[in-house]
């Protein structure tokens, strides 16, 4: 390969954010390119765990809610949020998952356009966020549609029927970045609010909800912001709105008075009235401790990092893998990507079992799409080189094809 | 104390259910009458998370959702639950919050009955779940309406306009207990379905869901279940109507293929429809392991200490304290109460104050109720004379009145 390993440790070397790599607890003998899916456990998070459960639940009981501050983790941790996704004090709150916060505010936002009876999305949006729009138009009965169109076709579908444009900044499979601030203005000018997924954002790339006008955004904890397996994912509202605003479900979190147990919904103030039930503290425990690891990085530096690893990843293959028919998906251009890397492979799902087998962990997408999660605060450029090689060797020995490798234990 | 502290302990001797105690950790120094608001934590939990967090989520990382089964966890906690609330196999879901549960159900019962507008209620419901159905109707816009009439009143108001009636069981004050197979057959002969809310109920009385024909069912895991703060909500739809409803908030989980990414919607089969987004794995993972407790557990028996523990409370506080404006709250037919005593109290906030600050934890709700869970899994005969002998004390001494009294470290 005419990039060295040697002069990938080097980069390494120079690297501002390589320090950030001894925060996770990487498991040994793998490349773990899979944290677009689940990102790592930095290593404290284990103790901070604990003493949730042994301390806080175990001796504090019930006197924790506000003792330990269980009771407002969800406020605590959005405002931590806030700035790695540009967002305006008291904008964001953490809780419940990514679909029912989307069900909140897509319900929040069609309160505000009564007359319009159109969710525009496209085809590249996480096919659950779609699911959500779905379930509630066919629940409401009345006309109201969901249009899907192609991720291009975004700007120019943004007519006067349409209520609300909900898109998934970077696509889950091709990392097809759209144009937040520009959709945005597109959304406004035609009368419509803009929502915003992202999931495979926060954490991967430089986001600045307030600067391009978002009205409503919703996200994900658990990917690049390694908040542990099924962490509450976060909801934002603009703050001119959030008292304009009710969404169909909810519950006594949201209440202005919750501990008045007053027989009637009194919505509270501000992004409050987005929660609704109980949470799960002790996966927001670790969620707030997870986010430790952002303290001090500068996102510019996060940003300068994932693009180099991907442009070297993307440079590695095409040089060594392209023969074998591997094809990059979605843009070249690197401002217009995410984190995540994806290709197109002939045998892709047996492709990806043999990397897995040899310790590089990434996904299969189907039909054919091997991805790869690139995530600045623990991969390092040697890692890179490393997958690559292995990627390379595998194409080229046809080892997908041997059982026998397949079936052999994770070294690297 | 007519009934002596030694009559007390040899209740204990004889208790079938005694042994359960020391699977808990219970803190020194403490009576804890507050599992009817966060049940303690089984002992062996706390290796189980610890587990959970460094092995599954730190080593295996992606690979866990099939090799450690967190995938299928609301499932196979579902399971678990079905034998202590009487439901039939695979009609249980765990995941979400009481209150995004009963959104759920609720829009599948509404979508059940397109011509009806009344979601019924009583003024003993947990708020919450008014707040659910209110802003649900408040959303539709549509002539819905909640109409809450008094506990005592439900069974007359269930008229043909009625297309749900939703009650708790269990009044969270009161303890009073609703006749669930008796309203339900009322329900049904109007037209309505049937919507139950067990949060106080499940783990603490005999609940046959199937029995007495319920349509939907919700419930709470952190109270007499101890799964930990906030623990995963359960879901209960009758079989018969699993594949005929659909609820307004769905997601990838509730999908029949949910890895193909499908565009569109299609509802799994049974109960799985119900599910949405991705669970908070960590809090699902503790109340797995906490359930472990009800192993062998006999709920007749527990029904029976519930009583017993229970009936002994209420007769030694009216022995000893009525002279001090105690009253009792609800019923005093033990089969018609859940497993919680309320009573009304003068000063009831300081009186709290005061058992809390000599370590017997109850709470206090508006506007003068003082309120003692009493978990039989981990309650003692000889807990409940303590408790009633400070109680008695701090009212005999009005020690509530005094701020040194109140200040001091707890201790029995």
């Amino acid at each position: 390969m005419t990039i060295t390993r040697a002069d990938c440790v080097a980069k390494d070397a120079r690297d501002v954010l390589a320090s950030r790599r001894a925060l996770f607890s990487l498991p040994k003998g793998v490349i773990y390119l899979d944290g677009n899916s689940l990102g790592v456990l930095p290593r404290h998070v284990a103790a901070r765990v604990k003493a949730a459960v042994e301390l806080e639940w175990g001796e504090t009981l019930i006197k924790s809610w506000n003792k330990h501050g269980w009771f407002h983790l969800p406020q605590k941790i959005g405002a931590r949020l806030e700035r790695l996704v540009g967002a305006e004090p008291g904008s964001v709150i953490v809780g419940d998952t990514i679909s029912v916060n989307l069900f909140k505010i897509l319900t929040s936002a069609l309160g505000q356009r009564r007359k319009r009876k159109v969710i525009l999305s496209d085809s590249g949006n996480f096919p659950s966020d779609l699911y959500v729009a779905q379930g509630l138009t066919q629940f409401m009965a009345d006309g109201h549609e969901v249009r899907v169109v192609a991720p291009e076709d975004v700007a120019a579908s943004i007519t006067a029927d349409v209520a609300v444009v909900m898109i998934t900044e970077v696509d889950y499979r091709t990392a097809r970045r759209h144009e937040m601030k520009e959709i945005t203005r597109l959304a406004h000018s035609a009368g419509a609010l803009m929502i915003w997924d992202l999931a495979h954002s926060a954490g991967a790339v430089p986001v600045d909800l307030k600067g391009c006008g978002a009205d409503f955004a919703v996200g994900c904890t658990y990917k690049y912001l390694n908040g542990g397996p099924g962490a509450p994912a976060f909801l934002y509202v603009r703050p001119e709105l959030q008292n304009m605003v009710q969404p169909a479900l909810v519950g006594w979190w949201g209440h202005a008075r919750p501990f008045a147990f007053d027989l009637d919904f009194v919505p509270a103030p501000g992004i409050i009235r987005q929660q609704c039930g109980t949470q799960p503290i002790l996966s927001m425990t670790a969620l707030d401790a997870a986010l430790d690891v952002w303290d001090g990085v500068d996102l510019r530096d996060l940003h300068r990092k994932s693009k180099a690893l991907c442009q070297l990843f993307i440079d590695l293959i095409e040089e060594n893998c392209a023969r074998h028919g591997l094809k990059l998906s979605g843009s070249r251009a690197m401002d217009r990507r995410g984190s995540h890397v994806s290709f197109h492979c002939p045998e892709g799902y047996a492709v990806m079992q043999a990397l897995i087998a040899q310790g590089i962990i990434g996904d299969f997408r189907m039909p054919d799409v091997i991805r790869f999660g690139i995530t600045p605060l623990y991969t390092s450029f040697a890692d890179i080189w490393d997958a690559a090689a292995v990627l390379t060797r595998i194409l080229g020995e046809k080892l997908w094809n041997r059982p026998k490798f397949l079936a052999r234990k994770a070294v690297t």
